[in-house]
């Protein structure tokens, strides 16, 4: 097969807010090939996506994204590793690249799963996919007391584990945080599992972190997520040296598996975060992973947007036993949750599993998100270099 | 002082070649505030950076860049430091942000200096601007004898350090590629400083860049560069500790202060390469050259387009006496040439110095880059996000 054509369609909301939800766009991709059709999804910043996939050639180590993959064959896993080297080469000071990268990627995988009708697990090499125990990922009540009738009705919805994040969490004075935290613990219960997402809040600073350890202590939580920003790896480092029972978890903004591993490598955390709308696509995912497993640091995914993205974010680990827990978005948009006919739900032991159907094995519900659709056009000395193309088509 | 306006304006030659030229485009960046003007250079894919100055918000963490730069106060280097950490925090899932930021930070450091009557190297804290060894930097002949003659021709123009790279150095066998650095020796003549770069060629393959260490040594060249893509530390250490009398050098993929230091702290690199148009800008690239310092790495510019930003990327290590080296771009195009009416020239001594002038010291030329201007139009559900502004204004 070669790639006939790869088409980007960026969807929003009517209206997006000014909150922590990364559900509210997204870049979504439809590769087709041979007959066949993949989708994928780009995390974030939908427009320069676009614009990195058609943006004129700067010189020759910096190329549009679809120089690398138009054309190209696609038969096996390794034709996606080589259109993955080729984009990193040939958009190398692309910064933008590794992003629209993703979900292309993603959407070649698919591609290939439908053609050989095995779930993108198998393509990877994993026999049979485990199941997950997943934490519903929220955001913080604006009040304690929000957060506790949030907490309380996720475990009555069955989950176990629960993570919450961003708010106004660690803006506020370290007691104020402590509320939030005695709140969400009190509302999911002694025996759950909870997690707490900072939202890269403290940067860099790594005493304004430190305020908050007694707390998150007390509480018991699993992780501590984010307390800085991707790169801060030394205050990574000092953190994770002064935490007790609880540990760091983080790399989530990680672009390529280079960023990923020397975050596993220095910053002395106990889990890592991968979204594979960010990494460059699910191999890059699937080489962190096994890179975690030798380190001893958990995979996990990143998720916060559609099914489909969860799928993709759940091929990487799915085969891995030991690598137990699932990012599972429980406040998604309208339009992200209208993007699938089908749902990776909960099952009755209250795990979740990669789908076991063909490529990412999710139904794309076209006609139910042609509202979302946002009509782009882009043109350069009157030339047209990108236009909305028909989605229902 | 508010910022009134952040303008962007793609030029571009009339044929952009596909080869390692940098200078064939660019996004000039022009900031106005309290009835001064400054100007900055973002290195390029100038689309996808506009696209990410103008583009729809998300979600909190990923709002365009000029949310957090237009309307802000600019008084002093800390409202620059100020904006740019709002831009991390607001564009953070943004990739291509910080290259979008790294030209916009350079205009308000011009812009501060023209204020105070200030060059920005005053700005950071140095008394007085030190003499740099400019090595002339310029890509491989296409044989042997282009190589030689062009490495003459430029031994004869008065410069003592010489930089080849790129071309199909890496990408030839061993044999041919030792023809080349023998014939750069040669034609550089034997009391010369010259440096290789490898423009990442080998991707992470230790043993592919190791079968060239023999003829590296042979000719003695002061540093390898970019063997390896940025982010490959285990494979610029692993190569760093089978190099003898050569150094290797790289980090000019640093997309922000973080990635350059933990390349200083895991790379085994003698020296660090900083784009100021692509780190952030001038702040960022002054935090890499403090630290490099402090862990005994030498600081370097890189800079492969026009004057302007070769003064931005002197600026921050201008006062440093032991980083002595300065990338001097010798073959740019018409378009790089032709922005600035002044240029910072090699002195009788053979050394080049930061303009001892206001902001960045740099007298652009706009009816000559005019007919370079590209126009673009982006509309989202029809409005206009951006139109190319005008540029004789």
């Amino acid at each position: 097969m070669k790639i006939e054509s790869v088409d980007l369609f960026y969807l929003a909301m009517p209206e997006i807010r000014d909150i922590g939800d990364g559900s509210q766009d997204m870049l979504l991709v439809r590769v087709r090939a041979g007959g066949y059709t993949g989708w994928g999804e780009c995390e974030a910043s939908p427009l320069a996506s676009i614009a990195s996939f058609v943006g004129p050639m700067s010189h020759s180590a910096c190329h549009p994204v679809q120089y690398s993959v138009l054309g190209q064959t696609l038969e096996s896993p390794g034709d996606i590793a080589r259109i993955t080297r080729n984009v990193r080469a040939k958009s190398l000071d692309l910064l933008q690249a590794d992003h629209t990268l993703s979900g292309i990627e993603m959407a070649l995988w698919d591609l290939l799963g439908k053609r050989f009708e095995q779930p993108v697990y198998e393509l990877l090499g994993y026999p049979v996919a485990k199941p997950k125990t997943p934490y519903a990922s929220v955001l913080f009540g604006d009040t304690p007391e929000d957060t506790l009738v949030k907490a309380r009705r996720i475990r009555a919805q069955g989950f176990t584990a629960l993570k919450f994040g961003w708010g106004s969490f660690g803006r506020d004075t370290p007691a104020d945080d402590a509320d939030q935290l005695h709140a969400a613990r009190e509302g999911l219960g002694d025996d759950g599992t909870l997690m707490l997402d900072a939202g890269t809040v403290w940067v860099e600073d790594v005493e304004a972190a430190a305020l908050r350890l007694p707390a998150l202590e007390e509480v018991r939580v699993l992780f501590l997520e984010e307390p800085f920003v991707a790169g801060a790896l030394r205050s990574y480092r000092e953190l994770a040296g002064r935490c007790e029972n609880i540990r760091i978890a983080g790399g989530e903004g990680s672009h390529n598996a280079y960023v990923a591993e020397q975050f596993i490598d220095h910053s002395g955390a106990g889990f890592v975060q991968i979204d594979t709308g960010r990494i460059g696509g699910i191999g890059d995912a699937k080489r962190v992973a096994d890179y975690a497993r030798r380190k001893n640091v958990q995979f996990v995914n990143h998720s916060f947007t559609s099914h489909l993205a969860l799928s993709a974010s759940l091929q990487p680990f799915a085969g891995v036993a030991g690598d137990w827990l699932c990012e599972y978005p429980m406040e998604s948009t309208r339009l992200a949750t209208a993007l699938t006919h089908n749902r990776i739900d909960v099952d009755n032991s209250g795990h979740v599993t990669a789908p076991d159907a063909p490529g990412l094995g999710m139904d794309l519900d076209l006609d139910a998100i042609r509202e979302y659709l946002m009509e782009v056009d882009i043109r350069v000395n009157g030339a047209s270099l990108y236009s909305t193309p028909e989605l229902l088509h």
